[in-house]
């Protein structure tokens, strides 16, 4: 297993968790400044801060401090009720590939969607089966675009308390078991992003990583379970602050011959979102080093 | 599938369900009293309650109302962190079992425990491996105990998000594979409690009570997944009020000859503990004949 304690130099930070900082929206521009101040080499911004701050804008910048992308995030949300819905999921996909080109990134990090209408308050029906068909069509068509542009697409799966509004797809064997199907090649071009959030509980969590191997390993998310875990959403802890045995779970991972960084997503309303941004990446630093 | 719609025969109450209305806890035997008086013909209660109560009086009241149990609240909390505590764990699920023994119990359900320490706030370690090996060291002790009483025991796999604090058997995968392990025969002594609320999210549910067969489901336990759940802990639903398909799980647990009661087990701190005990009571019934 690599030795982070030294450096920093396979820390990416999800622009996610500094996105907020005291009320404030920290524009990505600053975030990437504030970023390659700090020696990190790599980020992993959101389609909305992107948007704020203009795509051209971003890649400029990303370009001008010589900053990697660790991931793009996120494409997905198949899950549809009607067929334009269907068909504006797929558009903004296709729209979200060709963001993710423009950037660099190395995979569109795909969280996939729950009932439909649900993330809104308003799930459309309980079949959650049918939601997880759709999610197998959505990606299955976007992989063929995601081809043609060269562009992994990397499935997250969440963790099983978001099933219902925001993932239905909830477990590594669930995802691998989509990756297989749709991929069965194991061409590169279909794999996981896995975080450490949504799957550090799985009793198959080290037989499923075994299983995914390099091919399939994507992209790696590091944050930590917090006890008490207040809020379903906005509770996540910095590493070392909570339960995840995160050098456990990076041997796993780092033995199947993932070299790629150690991504720090962390959302966090009432903690780190609450702090000065910078203080909140020198945290990560210090925590990337010691605990991850 | 039977149909409940005509009356509540088949509806259980554990009695979590109105532990505590409007910031007082209701006594249990009350509770029995009010039970019995709509007609309910089972109950769950739990330890804590009985203690209050009083183990003979409980017994007493259930008689007098002709009361059967679903199941009785609960055994395990088998991670320990000394020999002490794993003593400690024992002794107290052996008098789990008499006490189920004396209240007519069909089974004990277990929640296994989580990482040693954690629920109270200070979790020993992060080897979840080390607390599941636990666990099962705990159920294999306990079940040779269970024979001689011959009180069966049903692991209650918990959601994810409970993992580290009250149960690190999380799916009904890994309690089958428990029960495989330690009753090969299928005897009847091992099985699992079966709550939605735990496992509706999960991909391999209807394999999974497929592979539980009728010999491995001792108790069927009902509520729903709120959008949003406001809390880790007490936000259930009442059944009807969330998004999880209630009639198609039961269709799934009766199509293995699964003919119990179907016991409605809400912790709701905000709403449905908030209302009058009784209020509360009829809204299960109605909700039983209507969404279950």
């Amino acid at each position: 297993m690599r030795d982070f304690s030294a450096d920093h130099r396979w820390l990416s930070i999800n622009t996610a968790t500094v996105r907020r900082q005291r009320g404030q929206d920290w524009p990505l521009l600053q975030i990437l400044d504030a970023c390659a101040a700090r020696g990190i080499r790599a980020v992993s911004p959101w389609r909305d801060q992107v948007a704020a701050a203009g795509l051209a804008a971003t890649a400029r910048t990303l370009r001008a401090h010589g900053l990697e992308l660790s991931g793009y995030c996120r494409g997905g949300l198949f899950t549809y009720s009607d067929d334009a819905g269907r068909q504006a999921a797929r558009d903004d996909n296709r729209r979200a590939l060709d963001e993710a080109c423009e950037l660099g990134a190395p995979c569109l990090v795909l969280v996939v969607g729950g009932l439909p209408g649900a993330l809104a308050g308003a799930p459309a029906h309980k079949d959650i089966a049918a939601a997880r068909a759709q999610v197998a069509e959505g990606i299955a068509r976007l992989l063929a675009d995601a081809h043609e542009r060269a562009m992994p697409l990397a499935i997250e799966p969440l963790h099983p308390m978001y099933a219902a509004d925001r993932a239905c797809i909830n477990t590594l064997e669930q995802a691998l078991d989509l990756c297989d199907a749709l991929d069965p090649a194991r061409s590169g071009a279909l794999g996981v992003a896995l975080d450490v959030y949504h799957c550090w509980w799985d009793p198959k969590l080290a037989a499923m990583i075994e299983r995914a191997g390099r091919e399939r390993l994507l992209a790696y998310h590091v944050c930590d379970w917090r006890l008490p875990t207040r809020d379903l959403l906005e509770d996540r802890g910095m590493p070392g602050d909570g339960v995840i045995d995160l050098p456990r779970i990076r041997a796993l991972v780092e033995a199947q011959g993932y070299a790629g960084y150690a991504e720090v997503e962390i959302f966090s309303s009432r903690d780190w979102w609450q702090r000065d941004g910078g203080e909140t990446l020198d945290t990560c630093i210090e925590r990337h080093r010691r605990c991850v």
